[in-house]
Order: structure tokens, then C-alpha cells, then sequence
């Protein structure tokens, strides 16, 4: 261990007042769906419309230790290891014959029953550290009956009164349903979700924002910052940095924040504005050129890693490729509009549109290099444009891995911490089906308001395969609320003049200012 | 500012006990270059030879103001204001009515006489900040016969007493010319170096290592660290990481020492063995196969940005290349052996090699993807092994940017501070020619050793563009030397098992331990 590392194991975070090991979890009223309320019924008879749950003191004692078991779902996001240490704790607190059992290899491990019981001495170094590796993590569903049916016999085996599920939404759409069919087939096991996920795309009136994404939108700040110092000192290159974050623009967003560029890119205003490809490239021109007929041939302009799906024709033109590759067609049998699209990507990008396909044989959006997409479309727009007297050097950057898995910010550690704790609560009150939820986060820990929601009321119905699914809703950008509302009225003065901001590095120690920031997005 | 920044401005370097404003420089013994003698004297009649200057307790007093410059040479470091806040706190102790000019816009400020004085009003902001953003930087190098005149000029104009001059390698070896040149027409201004680069690759028994090393380094092995842990915590993607340092391998040798990763690659080692590419390949295939059957699919692997020159067939390759395309011939008339080199390439990087030139036609070393490059071969040599049995994904990253023009370590701000204190005590001394150097810098500040080396005794005769120089001689990573024996010894195990540490993020404040780090290579 390095010595931060050991040093962070000492980080002790604060709980929020309400939550004691007395507290129990009381319903108040009846809840719905997000949306398509009959469908959602239908599919969860058993967990659906029950009451959020909010704590309130309760009786002293707990009768019996618990058993209870815990798993990663999906990519990493740092605090991970503070849930376990979070529920751990809690369990312990509530009986010290109480005893955590981890899935290995993430919810795989369900179904084949490897795990691994967690001590204080397997935990004690895991404290307040990033990554999943304590358990590890993994990205097999739990969809089918029989998967659902062998987690279950897994769970009766190990007599679990419960299993906390920490994972993003499909994860926690799937831990509903889990919950939902234990109930159907007798099982007294409990199902608890965690929201992860560094894409901030898992939140809701309840909770402010999932793990993982503070901690990543700050290492990634940091390096935008510094990008943005160096840009600024050499004054000759154009920076593009395409930021991990999936189909949501949220981290894009609050790295805009954070940092100041002079432009980011956000994909729900692109599928809002219904933007093509080459509106989009016209307007980063129009940018550059303003900048570098000014003299100022330097830039940091934010990508979303999901920009591509927000442009309209372009989903139109992947879905196409899609079809047509499945018949073993080439490009030439696109429709005009398509082709037309085709045509004016860059070569390389073209190919590889063609060439690299998943194992379904689908277009790898994920894999295209959106950041190279775009500067070079600028480049070719700015070259026709005799208007343009000053120079443009792109740069090309991509942050995702180097955010997910750090050591976590005193946020992140003490809201991890925090709902691992409310998941042992509910489990120890029997409630099942529930999301554990934490809400103005923007307030000192102490002050955190807790609740829990029944993930069925965080669901729609939406089409994915072609087939009809209840899933818990992506939250994307919302371009009313004031968040966005502040970046809007703000960015063309970051666009036309320079405000970079440095954050600079992560800080654990000294002054709280410092040291216990908040996700910027919650202060609007 | 952020708060950070804010914060930052704060702090206060310690300087070495052995400088103080009545520090004077004395010299000891005589000097000789670092080869090529005769040359170096011929060329230098006036500065060759000088000795090496040790700091002794002086008088109090100093009788009159000086007027100073400063220019930053070249590409970001972090810690570079700070070598303008040591140099002006200590002109104005020596004197309050002394002056410091910067010049904007690196060397060509100089020549074109484009300055701004610096006070204290102005540089309050910029202390123990990163960039070169006060006064700018820039890559114009001071060589013409006319150039040198221009900026004697500038100095003559300005009644400067001395100039500092801030950069790696080549602008102090412009620096040395310089002074050389003011002597011999009568030019009272001084002509000081400090030795700045992130490449680590101007250092030497004097200077231990030059500034803005120690922050790249440990802002890029934050990064590692982050990326380690998550391939340990997903354990299904082989990281290439490709890290800036043009020609030599010190910033690649001290991340890893740092973050201990599966595999690092160092040029010098790969020169000196004279490797093949396909030998290189066929290392890392292998290490590869024998984490994956033993179902490690994941890995970090190191790669050093100058690579590619190191290996002598690639350099045989670029070399005729070079030669083909300027008489506007192509690949076809390569010879049997570099064609053979261009056959193995993977064919995106062999068109690039044929359409990416420089402005003197020059194919593009720089722009090569060598991450891409290992990696692609390595999959196709992978994909020949009947004995590998398990998967291989790679992912792709290079750090750079990112870590020259951060906010700077305490250990480059006090380092920078220093050097800058050091260049206005010489200055006074009326010494010219000579660089500021610092040594054991692994111990407290308080106990650096001082002293000043005349500039042509870094020096010997190398062909440059044709035509052979009196330069500084580069450093590159010494495969005799303590550090690189540790690594060497220790490489196997850290290939074959996990050893990964993770650093987390720089920090200011709490535990000296923490904070108050030196560049690893050092401690050997």
C-alpha cells in the first residue's frame, strides 16, 4: 500500500443524524410508476405501489444476527468498497453474530455460489479505497428464469435474510425483478439496490445523484484543468476530450462546471435542437474561427462519449448499417439520407463503421472515435472557409478508466459509507424491492435526508431488442432545470473569452472547503 | 481561482540554509566539456573552462538595484512561476528597487523586445501555480547570427544586468551561445540557465533532475494507479499506456517504480540490446500469454513515447523513408531490409508513415500511435499461438498534456523557488554561462546542496540536421545505475504476479509523507 492509501484507511465518515441503529424505515402513502403504470403492475403484482420509506428512532434491541450477502454489477465507480464497509459495519453494529458475504465476480457469483465471506481483517485495508477488487465485479444479468431461479436456490442455500445489489440501472431493473420473483417463489430473501454509476444517469427526486460520479467528474476536472492551463500557456493547440458517461451528457456537464471550456458538447440539447452531424461541425467552426481570427488558435472543447446517439441521422444511418450488415449488404444499399451521412464522415471513420462489429455483428458506436470524428470534419469545414485567418491543431483526449476506480473523495467515501448502512436497516426492517436513497447531498453528511423507494416507481416501459421491458428510467440532462439553465446563460462568454478554471488534484486533508466538495451540478 | 489555487498562493517554499541574500558564489578548480575538448573550447573561448561555483557566506550589503529578465523556452513544466517568484523576491531582498522584465511569448520576446515588468501585484496569483500563462512560452530558438544580435540588442536597450533563462536541454545550450556571444561584444547582461523538462533528460552529476519531472510523473502515475486498479477490479482489458518523454525513458522508469506495472518498456534497454521490433512484440506477446493462461486477461503495460527511434530497424525504416519521399519516390524502393520492416507494420501506421509529414517532408515520429502499433502486433502474433488460451483486449491511452502545466508538487515549487533564487545570486555574482543546479534532493529542502556549473561543461559535439554541434549532452536512463538495477531486479515479479500500488492523487496538505514527496529515482 502506498502511503495515501494507508493513510485513507483512517478516513472516518460522518453519518447523517437520521440513521442510528434504532432507526427503522416507516411507509408513507402509495407510489406509481415513472410511467406506463398498468404494464409495470402487471409485470411486479407483488412490489408494486408500496410506500417510500422514510426513518424514523425505533426499539433498541434487534432480536438475531443477520445474514446477509453482497455484489458488484457492472464497471467500476469509486466507493465501492465503503458500501461493503458501510453494511458491514451496520450489520455488525445491529448483532455481532451478523455476517456479509460477498458474490465473487459480480452477479455470476450469484448464480454459482462463489463467495467469500468478508472479516474486519479482509475489510480493514479495502476502507475508503477505490476499485471493486475486494469481491470484484462483473457484467453477467440476472434476466432469464433460470438465472433467476439459480440466484434463488443460491440464496435459500446460504439462508440470506437479504442481498444488496450495488450496481447502475439495468442492475437495480434487474434486482426488481429479482426481488419481485423471491417473493413469488416464498423466498424470505430481502433485495436491496445501491444507485452506482459514474454516468450520473441514475437519479431521480430521491436521489441527488449515484455514487462514483463525483469522484470521477473530479479526476477528470483536474486533467481538463491542466489541459486547459497548458492550452492556455502555449496558446497553439485545440483540445478535444471526450468524457466516459454513456448515452447521458451528465458528466460533460459538470465537468463544463468545473472547468469552464470553451465549449462542450451536450447530447440532449443536440437530440433536443434535432442537430445534423454537419450543424454541429458548422457551429464548432464558427467557434474556432472567432477564436483564431481573434489570435487565439487554442481551445478545450468537451465531447460526451455518447454524442454520436443524440445526433438523429446518425442513428438512422447505424440502425441502417445494422440491417443491412445482417444481410450481408454493403453501404451502397443505404437510402439516400444515409448515404448522404456516410458520405460525409471521414474515411477512416466510414471503414470502421463498416468493419468493427460486436459479436452480434451490430456497428460498435462505442468504439468510434468521436473526438477524431469531429476534428476532422472541423478541419475540412474551416479549409473551405476563406474567412478563417488563424490556425487550428487538434489534440485528441479520452478520460473514462483513469476516474472510475481511484481512491474516493471524502464525498463519495461518506456517501458510500452511508448507503451500505441504510441497505443493513432495511434488510434488518424486511423490507424488499427498495432502493436505498440519500438526498441534498449538497449539505454537510450530517444533514443527508434518507429515504427508501421501491424501484418499481422509478420504472417505464421501454423497447430494448425489440422486445417491450419494464426498466428503471435513464435520468439524461434536464434542459429546464437550473443546472443546465446556468451552463446555457454562462457559456458563450467561457466560448468567446478565456475562464478556464483549475481545479486541480483530489485533496483528502486540510481546510473543508477543499477537502469536502460536492457534485457542482447539485448547486443550482 | 478555484479554491485550491487560492490555497496554493499560500504557500511558502523553505529555501536551502546555504542561500541567503549574503550568499556570494565561489569557484573551485577549472572545468572541462563532457567530450570534444578542443571543439568546445574553440567555440567558447570566452566561457569554456570556468569552474564550478560553490555558495560561501558574503557580505551584507549590496550596493545597487539590478535590472533582470526572464523567458521561459519550450513546453510546459509545473513549477515554472514559481522560478519567477524565487528570482523576484530575490532581487527585490537584495535591493527593493530592483527590477525583473519577463519576456513574452518565450525567445522571441527577446529578439522582438516584447516584455512586461513584474511586480508583486502581478505575480501574487501566479505563486506555486502551474502554466507558463504570466509571461507565455514559446519554441523560437535563439541561433542566427542575427537572432543572438537582435537579443543583445534587447539587452542593451533595457540595461538589463543579467537574463534567465528557463528551459530543457537545447535553450540552455542556447543559452550557453548566448552568453558567449554578450562577452564577445561587450554585452554587460549575464546569461543564466535553469534546467527545466519534464523528460528528466537534462540532468547530470550536478543537477539531480530538472523541474516539472517529479509533478508529470506522479500526476501521470495517479492516473496508472487508477487504471491498475480498475484492470485489477474488471480483469478483462490490457491497458498500453503511452507516456510523453521524447527520446528517453526516465519518465516511463519512474512511473513505474511508482505504480509497478506488468510491463514497462525503456528505450535505452531496447538500443543497447539492439531489439528488433519482432522481438519486442514477441516479449510482450509472451507475457501476455502467460498471465492470460493462468486467466490474468488484464494487464498494464507501459510504453514509452520515444519508443519507436530506439529500435534500430525502425529508425533504418524512417531514415530511407525520409530520403524516398523527398525525391518523391514511395515504398517500393525501399531496401530489402526496411521493407521488410514496412511489411510488418500494421498497414494504417505504414500509410500514415508514408502521408503524415512534417513541413520538411520529414515522416512524423511523433504523431506514430505507438501504443496502437504494440498492440495491434501483438494481437496478430497472439492470434499465431495455438498455447494461448486466454483473451486479449486491449485499450489505449497517452498521458501528457496533462501533467506539464498542473499545479506544482511542493517539491517543484520549492525546487523552483530555489533555482530562481539561486539565478538572481548569480546574477549579482555577475557570473555568466552558468546554470543553476541543485542536488540531494531527496532530503528536506533546508539541505539541498547548491552550486552553479558552467554550461559548456554539459557539453560535446553531435550531428544535428547534418551538421555537427556543440550541444548539451542529452541524458538518457543509465542501465548501470541504482535505479534502473531495482527495476530490472524487481520487473519479473511485478510481470508475473500483481504488485500494483496505486498513489492516488498529488496532495498539499497533512502528513509530510504525503505531501512532501521527491522523484522516486532519486532514492536509489
Amino acid at each position: 500500500m502506498t502511503p495515501l492509501q494507508k493513510h485513507r484507511t483512517k478516513y472516518q465518515p460522518i453519518l447523517p443524524k437520521s440513521l442510528e441503529t434504532n432507526t427503522i424505515f416507516k411507509g408513507h402513502g402509495s407510489t406509481t410508476s415513472f410511467a406506463d403504470e398498468k404494464e409495470i403492475e402487471a409485470k411486479f403484482p407483488r412490489t408494486f405501489g408500496r410506500s417510500l420509506l422514510y426513518p424514523e428512532k425505533g426499539e433498541k434491541l434487534l432480536s438475531k444476527a443477520l445474514r446477509v450477502g453482497v455484489v458488484f454489477s457492472g464497471g467500476q465507480a469509486a466507493g465501492g468498497h465503503n458500501v461493503i464497509a458501510g453494511l458491514f459495519d451496520a450489520l455488525k453494529t445491529l448483532h455481532h453474530e451478523s455476517q456479509l458475504i460477498g458474490f465473487l465476480g459480480g452477479p455470476s457469483g450469484m448464480i454459482e455460489g462463489k463467495t467469500l465471506e468478508l472479516s474486519e481483517d479482509l475489510l480493514r485495508n479495502y476502507r475508503n479505497q477505490g476499485g471493486f477488487d475486494l469481491i470484484g465485479s462483473g457484467r453477467t444479468k440476472i434476466e432469464t428464469k433460470e438465472q433467476l431461479k439459480q440466484s434463488i436456490e443460491t440464496f435459500n442455500q446460504l439462508l440470506l435474510d437479504g442481498v444488496v445489489i450495488i450496481g447502475g440501472d439495468d442492475s437495480n431493473t434487474n434486482a426488481a425483478i429479482l426481488a419481485e420473483f423471491a417473493l413469488s417463489k416464498g423466498c424470505k430473501t430481502k433485495v436491496i439496490g445501491v444507485p452506482k454509476t459514474i454516468d450520473g444517469d441514475l437519479k431521480n427526486d430521491f436521489v441527488d445523484i449515484s455514487f462514483g460520479f463525483h469522484t470521477a467528474c473530479t479526476t477528470y476536472a483536474e486533467l481538463i484543468g491542466n489541459i486547459a492551463r497548458d492550452a492556455f500557456s502555449a496558446k497553439k493547440y485545440t483540445h478535444f476530450i471526450k468524457l466516459m458517461g454513456r448515452s447521458a451528457s451528465h458528466v460533460a456537464l459538470e465537468c463544463a462546471l468545473l472547468t469552464q471550456p470553451n465549449l462542450t458538447l451536450i447530447g440532449e440539447e443536440i437530440a433536443e435542437k434535432k442537430m445534423t452531424l454537419q450543424e454541429i461541425i458548422i457551429s464548432l467552426a464558427d467557434v474556432i474561427e472567432k477564436r483564431g481570427n481573434q489570435g487565439n488558435n487554442y481551445g478545450v472543447i468537451l465531447v460526451p462519449e455518447g454524442i454520436i446517439e443524440f445526433v438523429p441521422e446518425m442513428r438512422v444511418l447505424i440502425d441502417e448499417l445494422n440491417t443491412l450488415l445482417a444481410e450481408e449488404k454493403d453501404e451502397k444499399a443505404l437510402s439516400t439520407q444515409a448515404k448522404a451521412t456516410f458520405d460525409f464522415l471521414p474515411k477512416e471513420i466510414a471503414q470502421q463503421l463498416l468493419l468493427d462489429r460486436d459479436p452480434h455483428g451490430n456497428v460498435q458506436v462505442s468504439h468510434i472515435q468521436t473526438e477524431v470524428l469531429l476534428s476532422t470534419l472541423v478541419k475540412k469545414d474551416l479549409k473551405k472557409r476563406p474567412s478563417f485567418t488563424g490556425k487550428f491543431s487538434p489534440l485528441h483526449h479520452f478520460f473514462g478508466y483513469e476516474g472510475r476506480a481511484g481512491l474516493p473523495t471524502n464525498f463519495d467515501a461518506t456517501y458510500c459509507y452511508t448507503l451500505g448502512y441504510i441497505a443493513a436497516l432495511l434488510i434488518r426492517g424486511g423490507h424488499t424491492g427498495y432502493m436505498c436513497a440519500v438526498s441534498q447531498l449538497v449539505k454537510p453528511s450530517s444533514d443527508w435526508e434518507i429515504c427508501a423507494i421501491p424501484m418499481t416507481c422509478l420504472m417505464n416501459v421501454e423497447v430494448r431488442q425489440g422486445k417491450e421491458k419494464p426498466v428503471i428510467r435513464k435520468s439524461l440532462v434536464d434542459l429546464e432545470g437550473a443546472t443546465y439553465k446556468f451552463f446555457e446563460k454562462n457559456r458563450r462568454k467561457w466560448m468567446e473569452e478565456d475562464h478556464y478554471l483549475f481545479p486541480g488534484p483530489i485533496q483528502f486533508e486540510g481546510d473543508l472547503s477543499l477537502t469536502d466538495t460536492s457534485p457542482k451540478s447539485l448547486q443550482y
